[in-house]
Formats: structure tokens, C-alpha cells, sequence
């Protein structure tokens, strides 16, 4: 028997509309690539929306025509958001830190039709743009006093393109599984993928950074959104922030400490969101500075595990509540959130600490577990640790073009991490499943290892990786740098402290001394290129 | 082009698995019918649930079948929701409070398979048994030892029912436009009709209420959910709790202020939601006995318009700050919800309490408009009002077995009401359509003349209705009864006072007073027998 509700389809212009409608004086700032701050309300960025997607339909752009963008968080981006995907064109936001060959790749594989862009990214793109056929235009998102002079072939200027449409227009009535984005994600090996998100998954998404719990965004929040909207859907605030009324502050291209300091304080923030990087830069400000972020009340914080004593220094120093977060760019890409939960705030502080640093609960709509080896459940306890697999309406099922699902066949997706449950629901990530150690069909937690090793007094770094061994399929080997070449730790001295921090059977089997340790692009220890060094490894036992 | 997400379907089988999993230990506790207090958590519900799905199948009780709840708010309620519309069947919430024939009409027209009833009901449905041939049995709610004697065929015991089964089960992965429930909703003229729920409207519809501008419910509330479950679905709590893993106090048949005082108390309830009428229970017997609920927070209140006196009560007297909010059984019912914007704490209290006797908002989710008689849309300025339309995935398109839509052909549906909506997007209710007087083309708003009729001290109470003019098409009769009829006001003091509060061309062309105004059932004043008395009036000018 079905019921009798409306078959509404959930489509992003809705959110746009909403906030038009109920919440049209409702600002959004922006401190343009220019340098200056302009301000305007959600009635005037609907309005300039509508003669983006009348612009587009100008220029030729069908529904399901992918546009590129490279461009910083502004109100053009934002309309860049609303006024493609709105009218039923597909939004390919691109990420301008990866390399030109990537840039291209991604392009090229889009099939981007016109590509917008930040005044910033002219350079990049004219030594690109003999690689990119399939490109019809490059619209420059500035005015006619800042364009400028460009060898890029059918070059636009934004706001001129738009001054000529009226705004008159009605959004249309799309299906909601038609596409609204794709956001390429870059692993270590291969080419970057393509993550091709729905209208549905959009907006339900939005609906999950409302609730309280998640993010709670509503009419009274002043947001600052420093995750770029090239990276993971600045993690859902473009559409979160209409769909709520609340304000929001785009930074441009302007994220050092001190612009981020002047611009909390100058339009009184109280909410921001980003990577760890950047929350570095700022405190750094204020400690060499004296500035405060009273206004400040949260942060959320995602992209890779905050350490302990960042969430300390907001926490204690300047009073700002610390939301741990966890996601990826396959999963819209809010996968867990961490606010304290009741009776939390009155627990000694080193105890929240313990529980802020875990990545916290899925929200609803995403489902979660862990498993081991063949795949079974395993309990959420706090102490087994498997693969964590998530599942649901705004999670990746497939990859741009590429023929074989991402999920398995009961439709779970393998994050490629490795996670604990606790009973209470809360996650902690504590591993990557390639960097595991294998160890006698049990698993032991490479970053736990360099944990512990970093807490030598004479050990600069520590990575831990799995190499073969005969008896135990995997054993853990150490690799140290210490801070002091010529007088480096014994290992002995290594082993004894990590006797009192892991289990025995945990203990690496070797102990190697480097001088430096691979990194990636974005800072992680190279793994990869650790494996492929030690691939010849003999334990001496 | 589609976009590539996982298509996974809302159930609100998931909202339990979610609160089972990652909010376990969270509490639903219970006034019972017989009076004493029971507890248990999310993770016992969710068994039990399971349990009661195994047991609807043993019965036979296959997917799409109707299954009836005459019953409280209490837990093993909680477990019907789950288990009925889990299991693929579809609950059917009766109101037992309609007149046995409406009763008779509606389990019929559902076609309820078996019922599920508290023990207060048995004597209603012995008496009603014998004109109900398609219902196969009747589940009392209660335990063996509370069996009641009765006459009823095929009565089983709701416990022994679940004890017989193992829980080990899993939620099948229904379509999500199944349905998940009926709720019927009785006018004042012809047979109730029945709204027909899906898996989807039902999951939309609570990720709604967690939004922090819409109720925000969150695993810190303790919840006590006063308006039934088979009243417009408790307004959505049965569901809302789950997904955000707040307690729910469910306090059975026991409604009276002093019980609902003690539940408050002993439970520190935070947050409450029910009609007027309880809320003034309550308020009496604060008063009477001097008691006071300091954790109490917020009020949900709905059903009807709130009176300022109310809204001041509660929040001067006992610092509980009071959200308005208007829905329908078609709506889920949550149509608009009025929580304070961002600065309205700090503007005088009278003039908060004038925003705070409006309706509110639509939540992201319901779209909304006001049109004149043509259809056209009027402006939202706070002063043009029209028939309030709305739109959305919670909102019915059909009644139950009724053929023609619900919906005009844009899809928008009427709800009856006429309503303002100002330059913030506040909406205001000022009349139902069918009660708006309409003089020239232009409306009069019959509720505005009753309320400033009500200014007059010598005035128990007042209606307006239309009367038919041959020159205006309908104007309005101002029909009164005075607090003391041996010494009635005159016209022409009511006559002046109106003229200070509003439009000279709404200013009533007759005044009659009568003894006693007829009432509806609920309470409301009876304007279609008023209309029937007042038929063949005629206005002396």
C-alpha cells in the first residue's frame, strides 16, 4: 500500500528559495579576491542566482552540461552553486591545488563546458587552456573595471554576463537524482575520482547540518566558512546556511590568521569551520598578536584528527567550544560529528578531552559499523577495532565514469579507515585499513605505535608500517628520526617505553633510524613510499 | 545527467535502529495506564519493536495491512508505531475521543485487521464490536496479570503476545513511498477522511523537528510528549526522539495539571508540547498549588491560537519560553513554527509578545504562499491576507479512497485558513477561508472583529459571520452575548469601540445579542450553525 504525500522531488533552488522567501534580509559578505568587503542579502543573491541560470541557458548550457569552477568562497561562487546546479546543469568544483596535470585530467574527464574563475587562477588556466578542447568559454568572476587582460580564448567577464539578464526566471522542476555537483577526490596511486552528487542527497544532507546535534545551523549563527567550496562541499555550508537563514562570512582567498582574526571580529562570527592547518595559522595570530574571537563560540573541525592540545587552546584560552568532525569527499561528506553530549561539559576536563578527541556519532542518515576480516560486526565497545563501512542517501554508490559499484553487494562503502565504537556510539578513527598491521589474523594500529613512540623525549618522528614476516603474515616495524643524528636514542630505550603504553604482542620486531621520512603533498607520512623502501625488510627474529 | 548516490530508501524502521545503536542507553519512561511509573531504553524498545513485528507476522498480518491503536502515549504505544510500520504494515491511530459512530465509520473505511487497545478502551470497543466483522482480533495493551474480563473475540494479551517471540529480526528494506500510517481528520461536516503517510514523508518530517530553529530536539532533551500519538502523530515526537536520541516521559492517560506537574518534576522535563487546553491545566494548578517546573524550558503549543495571556503565564511566571506553532493532520502536521530570531530576546516585551502570537515560519520543507481570490500571490507585508497554500514532501496530495486530488493543479494544497505573512517571513493565521466575510471584493476578517468585540467590558463573548448584501455580496453581523443580560451594552458603545481598532469598512452592518453562541466539540465557536440560525437575516441599512 503507498501513501498519498506529495511527490515534492528535493532540489537545491528550493533552498535558495526558502531563504529568499523567510529569511530575505539575511546578509552574506565577502571579502572579495579584490581585497575589499561586499555585502548583500539572500533576496539580492537569489535574484543574481536566477540571472546566472538565465546567463548560462544564453550561452548555450543544457541541462546536464557540466561548469567548472575555480574560485575561492565568495557570493559569485555562491551563485555559481545556486545558478548551475539550479537550473539543472552540473557543477564541477575544482580544486586549483592540484597539479596542472591533474587540473587537466579532471577537466578533460568532466567534459567542463565553460570553466568560471577567480581573477587569481587567469595564469594557471592560460597555461592550461591548449589542453582543454572540450572548454567553450572562461567566464572571469570580477567586473568590468577588474577584468583582466587574458590570452584565454572567449573570455567573459561575470558580472557584465549577468547584468544583461533580467532575473525574471522560475526555477525548473527537476528530477531529484538528476546530478547537482562532482568534486574529484585525489588518492596517493591513480588518477583523481569523480564523487557525482544528487539534488536528493543535497539537500538531505542540509537537513543533518541543521540538527541540533550536527551543526545546528539557524537563523541567529554568523558563519564563517574557511573549508573552501572546492573541497568537499566546504562541508555542506553553502546549501546549510540558506536552508537555516544564517549569515555567512566568505572569506576569499584571504585565510591567513590575522584576516581571519579581523573578519570574526568585525562582523561578530560565531561559528567557522575548518581544517586543522588553518586553525594553526590562527592561533599562532592571537598568541603573537593579544587579539580575542569573543564572539567565537565553535568551531568544527574535520579533514584529519584534531590533536589534544588545539582543542585545549580554543577550549581554555579563548572559551571556544571544539566539534570534531569526520568525512570525506565520498560522503557529501559528513560522516560523524562530536558535540558534547548531556552531562559531557561536567566530566573533569582531561576526560572530555579523551571523549573530543574520538571523531563522534553519524548523524541520521548515515549507518555505520565495523567489521573484521570476513566481514562480521564487530561490538562497539570502545576497544575492537575494523574496517569502518558506511552506508546511506548522500554516500557515494559509484565513481564518475567508471563502471564497477564503490559499494559492496550488500551497498556499504569501505571508508578506508579503520575505527572503534564505543558503547555510547562514539567513533575514533585509528587507522588507515592499507596501514594496518595484519599479525596473526589480528590487527594492530600503526597510528597507536608512532603515538606512543613520539612520546620518546629523543625521537623527532615515528612511522610504524607492516612488513612480511614467515610465521605471523605481518610484523610492525619502527622507523624513527631523532631529533639529535648524533645522539640518537638506543632501542632499548624505545622498547621500554612502548612496553608500558601497548600490548605485548603489539611490540614492533624491529627498530630502523632514518634521517627523514616520506611525506605527501598535504603532510601525511608517505606510507607508500616507506612500504616500496623497506619492501626488502628481514626482522632479525 | 544522474547524479551517483547510494539509493537508499527513508524508513522509519532506521530512526529506531539509529537510537538502538548510537544512543542505547537513553531512556523512554512510561506513566502506565495503571499508574505506576516504567522504564526502559532505547535499546529495549528497539527489541521490543522487533518482537511485536514478529508477532504481527505469526498473526498473519501481512504488508499493507491496516492495523488499528486505540491507545495513550505510552511505550508499548511506541512499540506499535514501530513495529506496525516497520514490518511493512501500516498503523492506523484512532482517536478515541470521536462519537462511537465516527469510530465505527473509520475502522471500517481502514479496514483495520486487528486493534490494538489499552485496557480504558475495552468497554468503547465491546460495545462498537459487532458492526466491526473485518476486524480478526483485539491486542489489549497490558500484561497477563492486567488482563481485563471481556467480551470481546479473539482478545489477546500484548505481552504474552511479544514474549513469544525471539527479536531476532531485521527491518525489511521497504519502497519509501509505502505507507507508514493513517490518521483520519474529522470537520465539521461529512465523514472523517484519512491522511495516508509514507516511509518518506515521516523521515522528512523529523529531520524537520531537529533542526534548531524548528523544535531542535537533541539527545540533552528529556521530552514529555502531551499531545496524543493518534492526535496529528504526537506532531511528530514518536519519531523525532529516535532520530535525535532525546528521553521521552510518555505520561499516559494522565493529562490533568497536578500528574503532568509531578511528571515534569520527577523526570526534569525540559521541553513539552500540547494544545492550549492542557497547558491552561496545568497553569491553573501551578497557581493553585504553588508548585513550580524549573527544568522546564520550552513549550510547543499548536492546535489552535495561543492567547497572550498564555504565552506571558508561562514565560514571566515560570521562565518557559513558549513556540508557537500551526500545522494540520495533512501536513504531518508541521505547516510553521515560531522560536525567537536572533534579536527578538532583546526587543520589549510587548512587542515580542506581538511577534510571538503569530505562527511562525515554514521549516525548509513547506512551501508557502498567500493568494487573493484569483489566485494571485499577495505580498508578504504583514497586512494583505489571503488563503495561506503550502506545498511539500509531508503534505497530503489525496484522502484515503477519495478520488479527486487534494491538491489544485499546481500541487499546491489549501488549507483552509486564511493568513498574513510579514516583511521577516512571520506568517500570521487571521481567519479560515470559509469564515472571512468578503464585501467588495475585499476580505474582513471575522477573527479580528471577535477579538476587538472582546475588548468590551460588558462582553462575555462574540462572533462575526457573513451575512448576504445585495449590494456588497456578504457583510458582516456582529452577534453577542453579554456578561450580564439584564444589563446589555448598547450597539453604539460596541459600535465606538470597534471604530478606534479598525477599518471603518469592516465596522459591523448589525449587532444582535443572544443568550448562548453554539460551540463545536473542541471548543471552537460554530460558525456553520450560526450561519444557519442567522440564514434569512437582514441588515437594517
Amino acid at each position: 500500500m503507498l501513501g498519498q504525500m506529495q511527490e515534492q522531488p528535493l532540489l537545491v533552488s528550493q533552498l535558495l528559495t526558502h531563504a529568499e522567501l523567510f529569511h530575505p534580509t539575511k546578509r552574506i559578505i565577502t571579502k572579495t579576491v579584490e581585497g575589499h568587503f561586499h555585502e548583500y542579502t539572500y533576496k539580492d543573491a537569489a535574484k543574481r542566482s536566477k540571472q546566472l541560470a538565465q546567463a548560462l541557458i544564453k550561452l548555450g548550457v543544457k541541462k546536464g552540461d557540466v561548469v567548472g569552477t575555480l574560485a575561492w568562497n565568495t557570493y559569485r561562487h555562491f551563485e555559481c552553486w545556486y545558478g548551475i546546479s539550479g537550473m539543472g546543469g552540473v557543477l564541477h568544483t575544482i580544486n586549483p591545488r592540484l597539479f596542472p596535470e591533474q587540473l587537466n585530467y579532471i577537466i578533460n574527464h568532466a567534459e567542463d563546458s565553460f570553466l568560471f574563475l577567480d581573477t587569481t587562477f587567469v595564469p594557471l588556466l592560460e597555461a592550461l587552456q591548449s589542453k582543454l578542447p572540450k572548454v567553450k568559454g572562461y567566464v572571469i568572476m570580477t567586473d568590468q573595471a577588474h577584468m583582466p587582460k587574458t590570452t584565454l580564448p572567449n573570455a567573459i567577464c561575470y558580472d557584465t554576463l549577468l547584468d544583461e539578464q533580467s532575473g525574471d526566471y522560475q526555477w525548473p522542476e527537476l528530477p531529484e537524482e538528476q546530478a547537482t555537483s562532482i568534486c574529484y577526490t585525489s588518492g596517493t596511486t591513480g588518477n583523481p575520482k569523480g564523487v557525482v552528487y544528487t539534488q536528493r542527497s543535497s539537500v538531505l544532507h542540509s537537513w543533518a547540518l541543521l540538527s541540533a546535534d550536527v551543526i545546528g545551523l539557524n537563523n541567529a549563527m554568523r558563519v564563517l566558512p574557511i573549508v573552501p567550496m572546492f573541497h568537499a562541499n566546504s562541508w555542506g555550508l553553502v546549501y546549510g546556511c540558506a536552508m537555516s537563514g544564517a549569515e555567512m562570512i566568505l572569506p576569499g582567498p584571504h585565510l591567513d590568521g590575522a584576516n581571519v582574526c579581523d573578519m570574526i571580529n568585525r562582523y561578530q562570527v560565531n561559528f567557522s569551520a575548518a581544517v586543522p592547518t588553518v586553525w594553526t595559522m590562527l592561533l599562532q595570530h592571537l598568541t603573537n598578536s593579544g587579539d580575542k574571537v569573543e564572539s567565537l563560540e565553535s568551531v568544527l573541525i574535520g579533514g584529519s584528527a584534531v590533536p589534544k592540545a588545539m582543542i585545549q587552546a580554543f577550549e581554555k584560552n579563548y572559551g571556544v567550544e571544539v566539534w570534531h568532525a569526520w568525512g570525506m569527499t565520498e560522503l557529501s561528506p559528513l560522516g560523524s560529528v562530536n558535540k558534547p553530549q548531556i552531562g559531557e561539559r561536567e566530566l573533569p576536563y582531561e576526560q572530555q578531552l579523551n571523549i573530543k578527541a574520538k571523531q563522534g556519532r553519524p548523524p541520521f542518515g548515515v549507518q555505520m559499523k565495523i567489521v573484521d576480516d570476513n566481514n562480521a560486526p564487530l561490538p562497539h565497545d570502545g576497544i575492537a577495532f575494523g574496517r569502518l563501512l558506511v552506508k546511506g542517501p548522500w554516500i557515494a554508490k559509484q565513481y564518475f565514469k567508471i563502471d564497477e559499484p564503490a559499494v559492496d553487494a550488500d551497498g556499504w562503502f569501505d571508508t578506508g579507515d579503520v575505527a572503534t565504537i564505543d558503547a555510547t556510539g562514539n567513533m575514533q578513527i585509528t587507522d588507515r585499513s592499507k596501514d594496518v598491521i595484519k599479525s596473526g589474523g589480528e590487527w594492530i594500529s600503526s597510528i597507536d605505535l608512532e603515538n606512543a613512540a613520539m612520546g620518546h623525549d629523543d625521537v623527532l618522528e615515528a612511522a610504524v608500517i607492516g612488513v612480511a614476516h614467515p610465521k605471523w603474515e605481518e610484523r610492525p616495524l619502527l622507523i624513527v628520526v631523532a631529533k639529535d643524528a648524533s645522539n640518537a636514542p638506543t632501542t632499548e630505550s624505545i622498547m621500554t617505553l612502548l612496553k608500558d603504553k601497548v600490548a605485548k604482542w603489539w611490540l614492533p620486531n624491529g627498530v630502523e633510524f632514518v634521517s627523514k621520512i616520506p611525506h605527501t603533498a598535504t603532510g601525511k607520512i608517505n606510507k607508500v613510499d616507506l612500504r616500496e623502501q623497506f619492501k626488502d625488510y628481514q626482522f632479525k627474529d
